[in-house]
Order: C-alpha cells, then structure tokens, then sequence
C-alpha cells in the first residue's frame, strides 16, 4: 500500500483534514456566507442521503481490503485487472452483508470502492440481470435470477459486434434452432459478427446474455436475446466452441478487459432463449410477442443515470481545477507584488467557472429526467401517455448533448491546470479516459441527437394545427415575446429573459430545420435523403432543445431547493451564470434571426464578467460542496489541503522507472559513450 | 518484433501497397481527377522535397533496428523507454553515417524513428545544442560544442521548474559566485525550485543547461544559463549533490523520461556559466551583455515549426478518420439496401472535413511564417525593423491558437469513429496525447494569446494616427467595406468577400477590445487590473487575428502553389470551405455589429453544405496527399488498404492479457464462485 498518502492525504479517508491546510487554499474557506454541506445536502436531495453516502464511503474507503496495492498509474493493465477483480467480488460480498439492494446506495458503494477507475463486473448487476428479470420467464427466472443473486456464475451482456453498433437490426450473430436436439446453435458467421467491447467479458464472465438474430424453421426472426454460458465454472477455461479474449488497452477503462467473442457452432439448449415475450416451440414454431411491448421509457432511468455522472465527472473536474489554482501562483498580476493565484486572472475564471456551473446543471437535468420520469409513469396510470414518448426522445439528446459538453469541459480543466495537468499525477487523464466513452456508450451522441430531432420534427408538424403541445417541446407553440425584453444589463439576471432567450433559440432552429427538411423534400429528394441532406440542422436543432432542457432543469432545482439564503443565492448566482454563458457561446443563433441585438449581447457579456467577480471568492466552497473525498478525487492536484507540491514529489518517486537509479536503457548509453569518447578528437 | 503487421500491413513500409486492397477504399481512389501525389509535392514543397523525403523516411522504416519489440501499446513505460533511447542512438549514428544536417531532413528522419511516439533525446540536438552555440564563448564552444556534436555526453535544456513555468523571473534555482574557489554553486532552495519536466532528465541525460538566478558578490543578476554535469560518464550514476528522477507516467510522451532535478549546494567550475552575452569575473564582478540583444524572431521558426506540427497531427486523424468512414459502414441510409459508408452521412462529414480542411490551413500557416520572418530578416538587413516585431507577437497566439483548435479537432476525429476509436487499435489515444501538450510547452496558450493581445492593442492604438501601419495587422487602418458585399449564395467563394469578413472580424473584436480596455482605465483601474479585466476580450481579440492570418495563409497557399487544375480546384475548394465554417463557427461576432445579416449567413450556410458534396468524393485521395505511411500512422482504423476488421482482431490477440488463456485474477474468481455455488440453495 505504498504510495496512498499521496492522493489522500494521510488521514481518514472520508474526513477532510483540519491541519496541516496550506494556507493558501485554507483563506479561501473563509469567504463564503455558507457552509459547504448546505449545498452539498441540495446536490444529495437532503440531508439523510448525504449522511448515508458520507456513510456508505466510510465503509469502502477504510476497509483497506479496497486499498490498491500501489498508484494505479504505476500498475500494468494487467495488474488492475487482478486488483480490480479482487475489489469488486469483495464489493459483491460487502454489500450482501450489509444487505444493500437500493440502486442509489448500491451505486455510491461501488464507486466508493473503484475511485478513479470504472467499476469492476458492473454489467452483471446492470444489464445482465435486467435482461434476466425482465426477458424471461418466472420459470426462467426461478434458476437464472437466483443463480445471478447468488453470484453462482459472473455475467456480462453482449451485443455489440466488431462491425455493428448502434444499428441492433445489423447484428450478425446467429442463433439456429435445431428441433432435433431442441438446442440453439450460436454461431458468428463473419469476423465482424465477433462480439467486441462487453465488459468483463474477454477474461472475467463465466456467462452471458447474447443478442442474436434468431432462424428457426428457416426463417429469420430477427434479434432475440440467449443466456450463453461461456467459461467452465470448475477451471474458467472457455468451452468448446467458444473463442474469447480481451479486445487491448484503451483511452481509459484498462482496468476492464472488454472483450471479444465468437462462436463457432456452439450449442446451447432451447431453455436459454430469454422467452418472456417471444417462444420458440420445441417444434420449432416462433410465437411473436402477444403486443408490441411498451419499452418507451425504459430507457430514461439509464440514461438520467449517464447525465447524473456527467455532472459528477465535471464536479471532480472542477474540483481539481478550482483548488489547484488558489495554489498555483504564476506572473505578477501587479507589477513587484507576490506572484498571483492563477485563479485571480479573469481568463482563468473563464476556464474553470462554466465547468464548475455545468457540473451543477447536469447534476440536476439528471434528477430533473428522474422526476419527469415518475410524473409521466403517474400519467401513464391514469391512461395519458402523451408526454413520455417526448421525455424518450429528449432523454436521448440529452444524453449526447451532456457526454459531448462534458468531454470538452473536462480537457478544458485539464490545460487551465498547465503543465501539471498533463501528468497523470493530476488524476485528469484516468478521469478523461473513464468519462469520454460516454460519447459512444449506450448509443452513439450524434445517433442520439438525430433521434431526438426525429421527434421534433414530427412535434415541428403538429405545432401547427390545433392540437395544444405538452411536455418539454410545448415551446414549439408557446406566445414567445417577438424580441429579446432585455433592457439593462442587470434584466439579464432574470430567469424569464434567459429562459425566454433559450426557448427562442430553440424554437427558431428546430423551425429552421423543418423549412430546410421541406425544401429539401420539395427539390424532389426521397424522405431518407432529404434528411441526411438536413443533418447539420437537425443536430443543432436536437442541441439546442437540450440546452433549453438543461437551463429549465437548473432553474428549476434552485427555486425547489431548501437551503439557507446565502447558499442559495450563490447556487441562483451559479444558475444564471451558466444561463448567461450559454448565449453568449451560442449568440449567432439569437442575433441571426433578430431576436436579441448587438447591443443586447454587449450588456451581456458585460453581465458575465460582473458574474466571475461573484463567483470568485465563493468558488473553493462551490467545489467543496461536491463532497468529493481524496481517495475518490485520486488528484495530487486537488487534494482537500492544497499540499500539492511536496506530494508531487512523493509521487514521482514512486514512479516504476525510478525503482532503479540506472535505468535499464543504460546498456544503450553505456557503449554509446564509450565509443564517442574514444574516437572523439577532444 | 511480433505484432507489427498489424499496423503497418505487411508490406514495405514506404510504398503503399497495390493488392488485397478492401474494395470499398478502393474504389474511392477511383474518384479524383488527380493524382495525390501533386498535392503531396505541394505539401512538401516541391517533387524532389516529397522524394527526398520518401527515401529518408524508407532508410528509418526499412532498418530492422527501429522495429519495435512489440505494438507500443503493449508495452510498460519502461520498455518504452529503454526501446526509445535504443533506437534514437542508432538514429543518431544513422545520422552521422548519412552526414544529415539539415534541419528539415533530419527531422523527417527522426519522426520515421519514432513513428506515434515523441521523438527521444530531442533536446540533446536542439535546445542544448541551440544553447552552446549562442550563449556560449567561442572559446567554451571548442569544447562544449564539439562534445554535444560528438556525442560524448548527452545534454537536456532544465528550465521549467516545480512551481513555476512560462514566467521565467519567477525561476528560483540558484547559481552563486564563490570567488575562493572560482565555482558556481548551484543549489535548489526550495521545493518549488525542483526542475521539472524536460525531455530525457529523469533517468537518461548526462549534462543539462541549467537556468538558474545568478548572484555574486551578495546581488542577484537574474536568470543565466550554466553547463552542469548531472551524471558520471563512468556509472551513469548522478553526482553526488545531484538528484535525479522521472516525474511519472503522464497522458503521453511516456517513452519519454521526463525529469525532476534536486541540487544540494553543487559545485561547478566558472567557466561552465554560459557567458557569451554576459560575463562574471573570476573576482566575482559581474559583466552585463554590452548591448540588449535582439532575441525579436528567434522563437518565429521553433513556433513556425510547432504550427506546422499541429497541421502533421491534424493530417494524422484526419487520415485514420476519413479512411475508416469508407470501410466502416452503420445503418441503412435509405431502408432496405445495403449499410451505408459512414462518411455518406452529412453529419459524419461535417466532424471528418473542417478538421481535414485545417490540416492544410495549418500546415500552409506554418510555412507562411517561415515565409514572413525570412521576408522580415531580408528587411532587416536594410533597417527596417517594422514588421518583425508584429510577427513575433502574432507567432505566440499561432502557438497558441492552433495547437488548441488540434486537440479539440483530434478528439472530434477520435469520436467520429466511433467505439474503435476510443482502443489503442486506432492509434489516437497516443496521437493526442503526444500532441496534447502544445498547449502548455514553448508557452502556455492563454499567457500566448495574452501577449498578442498586448501587441494588438499597442496597434490599436497607432491605427488612428496617420503613420501606415504594415505587416499583418495593417487591416486594423484598413478601408473594409462597411457591410459584407455577398449577395447571393456563390459570392461565399470569393475570396474577397471571405478575407474581408474575416478582416472585419479582427478588427471588430480588437478595437472592442482595446475600447473595454479603456473604460477600465477610465473607472480609475490602474492598468494591470484593467488588463486583467478585459481578458475575455483580448483573448478573443488574439484569437480572431490568429484566424484571419490562417485564412490568409491558405489562401495564399494555393494562390501561389503550382500543380494541375483538378489538383489546385480541390485544394481551393477545401480553403473555401475552410473559411466558410470558421465564419459559420463565430457568425455571432459579424451579426453583433450588423457586418453581416442573417439572410447572408442562410446563404453561407447552404453554401457550407453545397461544398461537403464536393470534398466527399474525393476525401480519401485527399487524405492520400498527405502521404503518411501506415508505419508512421500507427493506427489499424487507418490503414492504407482498408482491412480494418481482421488486423483489429490481429492486435487484440496480441495484447498482454491475452498471453494466458485463464487470467491471474482467477484466483480470486476461483474461490469466489466456488464458495457462492456451495452456499447457493440452487
């Protein structure tokens, strides 16, 4: 456990230290009007879930079985593999023991016990299990759900291949039904059929649930999903007829192998067929599902879930930026003075405050999908069903238009830390490589943002008639005022002036993109060209809806958060300034229709340089709030206490080269200078 | 050397390869009504650069000797480092024995070296080197200079330190004159004063040029540099009262040993104090440079050099990305027939062809500084110091801003394909982080911006006097129309109507700057807060002049290059649609003070469109021109011949976890399961 220290600070892990604070990042504590936990119980939902988390940390973060046998940094990939294996079925029996089924508290657990790194075997509780509860039947269910509860096998989920992504219908895989064995033969008929990129599957899974294009009777019947087991449970060596292996390092999750998988003729029985909503018969007939299964919204607690971790990625981001840089002095802001907190230059302040505002407001779109999500179940109770195809639909934009935001945002903290952000020390390349696939997971970003601009078309058609638009696109119809009613700069504080601005803009380029998708079908172009023709638009349009999203979400968290006065003017201070900064990134969108004017967006602007002088002093505090503990940051960058560069230091000396004094390479250098020296003329 | 098929296809490395090319690359190399080839030899320079080049880059790629032991990505960093120092003194040998000297031909060679990664001992050649030669005496130079050229030691260049980087007077390394015994003792007072960070410190190099503060007889003089022995030529071990050490693994570069650098009251001999500009005496007294030397322009080609890279990094990813779009194939375009080239998608398109676009920009930017600072050096000679200066500042936000819109053009590039693009497979993990780092190193971009800024608003202010002010900021006295003259969509091509919006824009932004500046002085500010203030305009003012002079830069570029018209028509096209997007990006700055209406950016946003249905055919011919070989782009989503799939599969088998078939984290899955299915009621 050697190098712990340094990240964490030699103290309890959950904690944060009262001594021995550099005083540099210690007198920024003292400018707030407000203790951080106000804030931090508003981002929990209350005080009881922050003192359960705070709770469920301590459990995973003294428990030095969690520990790390060194810096992930110095480990091979390998090593982590082992290291992170060990942790998580320890993590699998820690929260049996303390009988943990709640998602949320599972989830803060989990992480709690992964820190820096993505969690460990996270499918088989996530997708393997839903599909196990939710695709087979009770008799099914009665040997695989309690063969998963019980951890009597590791499962993972397998549906993307080495050539097929997000389009499900091109899968390749195969599943042949054979009446004479009534078995299934599993089979990958091309190389890119292989499945590539499930998790935990290259080296770790014993089982998993494949999607695969069903035949029987020598028709296609399209995907269905089977429980495939993979690995012998008594030597893990694969069956026969299974190949597996770990697809190679990666930007980031290289403490997961993700991996690859073919089959070649392998047969599994007919009972592993997940048959809860469509059968094969013993005789081989297909029984099609009774209906079209409502999975509107299934979908929406996964992805609120990916929004949810956009916000907290930038949180850590912005922690680590923030302290970093009331520790970090450079140049003589006034000539013959001590050299500045870089966070004293305003340029600064513009790098790192959006990011520390958007972490707030994807924090709460996430939680605000959560609630939309229940009202449109209730809705749904009571026969109305008309807002939750919309709330689909959004949540898929939403989902892009965060990972998207996020992984610029986290780069953007990265540089604002200089140099030091560059090495891994800083925590920013683990954290970077663990939250970029978000981009990709789960559906591709710019797949997503065409799916939502689908729905805003079809809602683009229907604001027209007569019909009245609810749900989160109701702007498409709502009385908007002609122009921008801001008149002094301060009118930009108010919600309705920003929150206007945004469902103009919206409203204006999701328009734009229907007039577009008309003219282009006019020039005589088929529906699919015409929309391909339409795609710069259509992507604008989806990220401009989201935007909206995300400013409503915030603005909504803040007014129904319970807080003293001074924490909630500051998170109100935060809201619009995330408000503001948004139009002016996007201000051509607004001026190009008229909708504000040039002098308008100079008031503006001015409004957010007055902003970053309120954030300023506040802005340690801000961060603090985030509760993030250092073991769970892993930043030398962004310790609690600021000690930053002595713990550099510590740091690098336990890097893997500096084990020995001369390094393996001087068996080059060595010869090499002996025979310069010799036949140099000096 | 195992595993380096995979991404170099099994073939001379140099010429492209003629046969079992994927037919769907293939025939996309039907479509131009060029060969690449001419735009290589515009890129180049000419058709013999492009064959010289070829032949330098056969001689690195066809020597066994820098082969690798096995694909990078599966190495530790410590085997990178012993395999990098390895092949980087043979390449010096190679060098010597081809009697290279040229700048541009040895680093042609020393990228063929090292291929994705960042070129080893690098400092040796050119900082150390750089250093010896103009702050040395003629007299050291007899030495030192034919030692560094010899090769008897290695030298690095140990500036930046712990605690303080681009602000050089904020050094804190100390050198202090002891006249008893005529040595320079050199000594590190304080943590912060570590050096830190430069290339082949930590664990390689045997001397550095030390930049330390220099104090004799009781004053301090400022930062001077000193020739310092760090290691024994004998052991390879430091000397005593030098300590040494790798600063850890970090987001790239990780064949490199990055260093940290401890003195403990060393002693070095005075003739080690680099005195060709100023002296100290063996009594101590200290002897100023006679004259303040002009050190205006020296930074132009080490920037030119570093512009130009971001254009060689950018052509990289946009290789890799457009090749793999043709082969990669997603969904159905239109229902019912085959999967779609993902590069048939506008908005695929739309992520692949600006960052191809600025590729060329780039590229062309960086030569045309060269171009100017030669042009300046020439007047100079006849004493005319005028435009020198601008350039010199122009040059820091070039930095500054082309090494940013790289990262986040390599990131897009990276996320354009998709899954595969996020494995090590598709070479962009190590392509960012190699070039990340621009961002901070030769200057942190935002102090860069930040210094053009300076000098812009010095302009500013002459541009309302009578003197006419020349070089690259003479549009600041320009006549410019007062409205954008473009009247109907194919205006947007001319280069006129272009250049003159990107002009206005500049000037916009820079006097609104310069008048933001003035309110802040005129509140009573004194002028460093005021300065601090306006930092959001004056970066964006830098940024603005930045952009038009790589506007200018392209399209001089092709206005001057001399090759076939089908040729010269692609590469206008690609600089119009350079310059159409960048307007597209940043419309909001011409809408704010009316130079353009939104009715004109409509047009200029269908002409944007227009102009993607052009590029799209002929993209992987474009891509071609670049002339990278599959060696040197180190990426299997890349390869020239398209086989994608199977060599993604060729390099998973490979990796490290793959060697065993049941990993070492078996036992702990082992007893896990096994104790599970005991307990289990199943």
């Amino acid at each position: 456990m050697a190098n712990l220290s340094v990240r964490d600070g030699k103290r309890n892990a959950r904690s944060p230290p009262t001594e021995n604070i550099n005083p540099d990042i210690a007198e920024e504590r003292e400018n707030a009007k407000f203790d951080p936990i106000e804030l931090t119980y508003v981002i929990d939902g209350g005080k009881e879930k922050t003192e359960r988390r705070r709770f469920l940390e301590s459990e995973a973060l003294n428990d030095p079985v969690f520990d790390d046998p060194a810096d992930i940094a110095f480990l091979t990939d390998e090593q982590r593999h082992t290291n992170s294996v060990r942790k998580s079925l320890h993590m699998v029996r820690r929260l049996q023991e303390m009988e943990i089924t709640n998602h949320m508290e599972s989830h803060w657990f989990r992480v709690a016990v992964h820190r820096s790194e993505e969690i460990a075997l996270s499918l088989h509780a996530s997708m393997f299990q839903h599909t196990v509860m939710h695709q087979m039947t009770e008799e099914q269910q009665a040997y695989w759900l309690r063969a998963t509860k019980d951890y009597t096998l590791l499962g993972t989920y397998a549906q993307t291949e080495l050539g097929h992504g997000t389009f499900l219908r091109g899968l390749e895989t195969t599943a042949t039904y054979d009446p004479t064995t009534q078995e299934f033969e599993i089979h990958s008929p091309t190389l890119t059929s292989m499945k590539w990129w499930p998790g935990n599957l290259g080296k770790t899974a014993t089982h998993a649930i494949v999607a695969a294009q069903l035949y029987t009777k020598g028709s296609r019947m399209g995907v269905h999903m089977f429980m495939v087991p993979l690995r012998s449970l008594e030597t893990h060596l694969p069956h026969p007829g299974v190949e597996l292996g770990d697809i190679g390092p990666k930007l980031g999750y290289n403490n997961i192998d993700n991996g690859f998988l073919r089959f070649n003729h392998y047969r599994i029985p007919i009972e592993n067929m997940c048959m809860r909503h469509s059968k094969v018969m013993p005789d081989g007939t297909y029984v099609p599902p009774p209906h079209k299964k409502i999975s509107y919204g299934s979908m929406l607690p996964i992805r609120s879930g990916i929004v949810g971790n956009t916000g907290w990625y930038l949180s850590k981001g912005s922690t680590i930026a923030t302290r970093y840089s009331v520790v970090r002095r450079q140049s003589e802001l006034i000539p013959g003075t001590k050299e500045a907190k870089i966070l004293d230059y305003q340029s600064q302040q513009l790098k790192i405050f959006p990011n520390l505002a958007t972490a707030f407001a994807f924090i709460f779109t996430g939680r605000e999908m959560m609630k939309h999500y229940f009202e449109s179940l209730a809705e749904m109770d009571e026969g109305n069903y008309s807002s939750l195809p919309e709330l689909h639909a959004t949540s898929a934009g939403l989902k892009a238009f965060t990972s998207s935001v996020m992984a610029s945002g986290l780069e953007e903290l990265r540089t604002s830390c200089g140099g030091h952000g560059y090495s891994k020390a800083s925590g920013f390349p683990e954290l970077y490589g663990t939250a970029a696939p978000a981009s990709t997971y789960e559906g591709e970003n710019t797949v997503m943002f065409l799916q939502t601009a689908r729905y805003l078309m079809k809602v683009a058609r229907q604001a027209g008639s007569k019909d009245k638009l609810v749900g989160c696109a109701a702007y498409l119809q709502a009385d908007l005022p002609p122009r921008c009613l801001a008149k002094r700069q301060i009118d930009f504080l108010r919600q309705d002036i920003l929150v206007d601005a945004y469902k103009h803009r919206a409203k204006s380029v999701v328009m734009l993109a229907a007039r577009r998708l008309g003219e282009e079908l006019k020039k005589g172009h088929s529906q699919p060209i015409a929309w391909n023709n339409c795609h710069m638009y259509l992507v604008k349009a989806a990220m401009a809806h989201c935007h909206l999203y995300c400013v409503e979400s915030f603005f909504d968290g803040v007014n129904t958060s319970e807080t003293s006065q001074p924490a909630l003017d500051a998170l109100m201070t935060l809201c619009q300034f995330y408000a503001i900064f948004g139009i002016s990134q996007n201000k051509g969108d607004l001026l190009q229709d008229g909708y504000m004017n040039g002098e308008q967006l100079n008031m503006l602007e001015r409004q957010l340089i007055d902003l970053l002088a309120v954030i300023r002093p506040i802005a340690v505090t801000l961060v603090d709030a985030f509760d993030v503990p250092d073991k769970m940051l892993s930043s030398v960058l962004g310790r609690y206490d600021g000690n930053v560069y002595e713990n550099l230091y510590e740091w690098a000396k336990s890097s893997p080269l500096n084990k020995k004094e001369v390094p393996d390479a001087y068996k080059y250098i060595g010869p090499f200078l002996r025979e310069n020296i010799a036949n140099s003329k000096l």
